[in-house]
């Protein structure tokens, strides 16, 4: 935990002079330490949604860079149901979570494919992260009130992390602020 | 189709020259096409479950080489519960589903990251595959029967390609034929 919290800092200090841009792209995915995570004001923000883990995958993605992650976004019955369905904008009530993972080698896998080619899930890293769709009570940031737990601790971000989410998400407003499409696994008539 | 039948045949025709090990690690990745394809004789494992693509989430992976893919490894109720509880081996019932897609990069999120980094899911590819548990219907191969489908047309994999899951396995039977573990999304408290 000290060595996290150390990490964090460190962290943030190096993003500091960076421009604005980079510094909003970067920090969504560092895992906020103790000491820099009060509480947000929304408790609906600081709260993590019960049973999200067991919620329906929307897709699949891997980050390079600083993030280094292999992830998971998987949304509520409401977010899949409007994914499915073609709605936009999301109805209120839609929760979208994003997880993550470090990519780690497997040699068991490697072995029976006879060559080093198989990347698995490791530890969690890099937060669990949430978009709650409202359009009255977060109007002033596209509807979607954004969140961010650490994996370790459970806690989450500050206000000020936060604050940085909505205008990184401008870039998809014609999605509802979504980055993440719904993947398909087939392609003739199955899903 | 045209086109994905002959990539198809030319790629077995790559395959056969090679060492059975090689061999029995490719082919499970390799979506079957239409000219390759009867039917399995067990009705089983010639039908693709209903509403699989909602299932719930046990994993995702990352495969170089031949099968390039991103991956997600689904499971039905009985065999996220036994993953969740710890329960080996796998009741009768249980389903695994693997399902995965091309690995594009994202320009739209590069320019949010300021850098070529991010990947995400394209088009669904290396068929959709399926570990069916019952122990006594699957006594001969682990109580697992094995199916694949063409993620392009949805036609179940020959009889001779999928003889070659079960040895393939036989490295986790300690986990019950199973190479993938559950993974949960949080270290402390959270799942």
């Amino acid at each position: 935990m000290k060595a996290l919290v150390t990490i964090s800092l460190v962290a943030t200090w190096l993003v500091l002079p960076t421009v604005i841009q980079a510094q909003r792209a970067e920090a969504p995915d560092q895992a906020p330490g103790k000491a820099e995570a009060p509480a947000s004001p929304d408790p609906n923000l600081a709260k993590i949604p019960a049973g999200y883990r067991d919620w329906r995958l929307i897709s699949v993605a891997r980050e390079e860079g600083k993030q280094n992650d292999i992830r998971a976004i998987l949304g509520n019955d409401i977010a899949v149901k409007a994914y499915q369905e073609g709605t936009l904008p999301f109805p209120d009530g839609a929760i979208i979570a994003r997880i993550a993972w470090s990519l780690v080698p497997s040699e068991e896998n490697n072995k029976v494919f006879g060559q080093a080619q198989s990347f698995i899930a490791g530890a969690p890293k890099n937060g669990v992260q949430f978009m709650f769709k409202d359009s009255k009570k977060y109007a002033a940031t596209g509807g979607w009130g954004f969140a961010q737990f650490s994996e370790a601790t459970g806690e989450p971000a500050s206000e000020s992390m936060l604050a940085t989410c909505f205008p990184c998400h401008q870039p998809v407003a014609a999605r509802d602020l979504v980055f993440t499409r719904y993947s398909l696994s087939g392609l003739a008539g199955q899903k």
